[in-house]
């Protein structure tokens, strides 16, 4: 019973359905059918215009989208723990060619205006500091913590008051609309540019990057290509996509993944490191009692000396789930 | 019917089947079963030891090799025609930050000692001028011609003498193997690395890229997960790749493909810019010829004022290139 | 008598008094009396506004300048034997992080519209391949070659017709300027910024990239420091380019080195490869010629086989340049 | 009275003496009989071989030394008050190619191996996290604290061990050693490269990279001049650095500049943020006591809301120094 993490979750049926549809020959990159009218789907979804583009992994969504906000001598406001700093094997220097990223600190791994202020803010507006640029924030966060639309909005307007883009971090994004229960329009809130992923949610190997900016879409294409990240069968990225968006499928896989997390979170609550809002729970634990539960067959990552992480996916079984429950309970 | 290139082809029924025997949870990234045991088929299938890293796009397999062997302030030496050059949209600048391609000349986009030197033997080795670090040379070239062995032979000596590595971009690996009809060991040669290309040749999204040395491979794992190209879901890429591999399937649909071309080739000997060893076809023929050609339904792109190229792939019909043919000679 | 480069040669005494008298202790970086002038000086002599930096050589005058017209993933057009192409060791890819350079022929290293236009209109507008953002032009040309100001204005016109920067590498503008004997504007004509030397033409280690843009002198000025060329004691590189332009000194400077090379090539019209504009002279003559030339004491670069470069400089003193002549007139 | 930094203080006039006698025309770039006999005086000095090249900033000799140790996958280990973290403009980004830096903490902005393996000792050794290839201390540091060389040889000890490089910057070495009184050998100890600085102890723009292995100092070479940082002029580098050596200036500067602060020190040992060891003075002073030392003429940097930063040079009048100890003592 594996709870290691989503990011190596089957991929749902649709998602093959489509995947064997697009098979066909088709145009090349991005200019067959499906890759065309993706632009169409996302802007209905989020009720305002954009340019979708699809890419293998959340790494490059999230540095290509960075890449048109930030120039090489600048900075990406980020939580100290966030993906692009801690994950990412130094991605962000790579794509943004050396740009800093500047950490800050947040409960849960979010950010609040007044956590960015704290970095932001001594900066002084010379050339022996690097200057910000931008500010990522990741929905649901690294801690599986979902910002509410107001604390984006906050963030926002300190993003615009001081010249700063604002991109998003999803690649557990529909966690956190099935926990928000809103409009995808308003989980995003008016971010320039989402890496909206699905990899985690059921697809195979597609994410989107959405921009609410077509400039930096133009750009963005550009590099893509020239990451290598621009697939020659690219229709079949498209399909994931599309199949993740028929039907609000990546919102169902979502509520899935949430419901099994919420259902162990019930199990454990004097336990847990954070409340749980996505799919992840950071459950405090002694190594004997992790030792315990691996020898029930529970997979697992440890976290620190003293906690476990288990994180449910879209596939994770109801049974699994209680029985998991149940062990923790029972420690 | 459709001649414009391999690059948008169908995927096998075998990659589809080892895909969809893949979709199994599993180990994240390059853990899987399926990628632990490329190497080991790969050594069996060249005869030496060697690592192979899985990517989506021959982009990134060839400036992740590259990438390797030079460093910022150096060179790579190419024909002025190769893919590198004309068709990544700046990629190797972007991978070898801002290493410098020096451009050759040669018959059918193919490299020679001679023509090498031509370039090399001028640069002052001062630090004034960007100094060669490695040779990449494509098999078949982008003109469809094939190295032999002997020729690989001779340019891997004035690498080795020059203290230059060598890279093989093997786009079309399987076409120049499926021609030479030697074993993969001598259709690669004494390279250090090899872009082994799949997409063109009936898989969906994987390549390989073939270090000879380990060293090279270690510093390429970390690269490409800070280009954003190590998939979560790697088994999928690495199940295209067994799935390829296994009973030589990466043969025989070259050889499929090889075989269209040369049926559509004898129909134009008297028409052919290059003599045709793979499955690319540039055929002299004037803007009305072309026409009437679209209007029969053959699709292909224009190449220069005076000629077409078309391209065969491993899943060609017979009676397309047939009537291709007939439609050619016929003009 | 040395006739090798003009880029070694000594500082005028003007030169070295402003930098005694600059020596008292002051404000660090470019916040000092001298350096906050430049601009308006540079204004005055351009006839139009302008932002003055100083750097301490010309790779990095050409590279700044171009960063801040050229994104990584875009490309620079100039001449195949520009200083940038051949003796800059690279760094325009270093400082463009891996932006290209299209190579134009001309004769004697200058552009034309139509040799431009023979490199960039064959770039399709896609993203495989890289699209030209600046045009670098050098005035005068690695031939000792000015360009007129109509030859410019046809750049220009160019240029912005299809949305690109221009720069114009002025190493040796000053000698441009001696030989058309026009205000320093009309040499210069209406570029986007201009890399004007001084350390060829008699100071120590000042260069000035002047942006006829504010918005590139600002981002400038970030990657000066971040690429280590803002100095702590900047006050010296100012003062040297206040003394070199005060009383117009660049100019009279370039004149003296104008007229020595004039002299020579007086006696030699018949072994020029190039006509002589400035202060450089390409002179066809045999190795044997050479050695003779050498015993007799002159020092100089080959030219490939059957040539010689010499080069005169603001201080060549007139009896070396007439010793000179007559030399090669005896050969 | 001025002691906001050493770094515009005026210029020894050893060094303009030194730098008058290599005006007479010479060997362009590093060519120069002063520039090849670096390496023979700089080994005299440290007692091992080692390669010295000539930039002119701290940062650019910072910034390529690392560049020789770390590649762009890679880290450097750092305080976090290191100027390469926090003043250097984000050179090391720009020069590493995205490279990062770990930030570790310790007493005085100095590194200990335990700060160190605070920060390096966690990370995994898995592509997912950038690991460590060198670490950088400062002597003297950001503070002014000079490091015992058994502080040295632990951090030497523990980069061996763990297979990193060691990296010193001593943009006040000078000030160091006079503090230690101990042979340059043992302030610099067993480091691979060292950034030694001249520009804030007499010189005006020359600092040395001291390579103590030659191949390191051989890619360095390259990167200098793709960098825009190796000077046509560089005689004049050469022979700022020879000046500071000779009769060793450097020291005895440094021992002026540290005289005068110990004297500042003795008159307000209470208010000391930190023991002064070299030439700067952290001193605990209210805004209001602020005031009133600016209104008696003493120029200094604030630093934060209750301290003050007075930094000493060479060339600190001593009855400069007494007047402000008298000051200070009498707030």
């Amino acid at each position: 019973m594996q709870f290691l993490s989503d990011n190596a979750a089957s991929v749902h049926p649709a998602v093959w359905e489509a995947m064997r549809k697009a098979d066909a020959a088709a145009s090349p990159y991005d200019g067959d059918s499906l890759s065309v009218t993706l632009d169409e789907k996302m802007a209905a979804l989020f009720g305002r215009d954009c340019a979708a583009l699809w890419v293998a992994t959340g790494t490059a969504a999230n540095c290509l989208a960075l890449a048109t906000m930030v120039p090489p001598h600048g900075a990406v406001v980020c939580h100290e723990e966030a993906h692009i700093e801690m994950d990412e094997g130094g991605a962000p220097g790579f794509f943004l060619h050396g740009a800093k990223l500047l950490l800050c600190q947040g409960e849960g791994a979010k950010l609040t205006p007044d956590t960015i202020r704290a970095v932001i803010d001594p900066i002084r507006d010379d050339v022996h500091q690097v200057q910000p640029h931008a500010i990522s924030i990741t929905q649901a966060s690294e801690y599986g913590r979902v910002y509410r639309p107001e604390e984006i909005a906050a963030i926002r307007a300190l993003a615009s008051e001081r010249g700063l883009g604002l991109h998003m971090d999803g690649a557990r994004f529909g966690n956190a609309a099935a926990f928000l229960d809103s409009p995808a329009g308003d989980v995003a809130g008016a971010v320039d540019a989402l890496s909206f992923g699905f990899v985690k949610n059921g697809a195979m190997s597609a994410e989107a990057i959405v921009f609410f900016d077509e400039g930096q879409a133009d750009i963005a294409r550009y590099r893509r290509k020239r990451a290598g990240h621009l697939q020659s069968k690219g229709r079949f990225l498209a399909a994931q996509i599309h199949a993740m968006l028929d039907g609000d499928l990546w919102l169902g896989n979502a509520r899935s993944a949430n419901a099994a997390a919420a259902e162990i979170a019930g199990a454990c609550a004097d336990r847990l490191m954070h409340p749980v809002e996505a799919n992840e729970l950071f459950v405090r634990c002694t190594p004997e009692e992790r030792e315990a539960l691996r020898e029930q067959g529970f997979g697992f990552y440890d976290w620190g000396e003293d906690a476990a992480r288990f994180v449910t996916a879209w596939n994770t079984r109801e049974d699994d789930a209680l029985a998991l429950a149940k062990a923790i309970a029972s420690l």
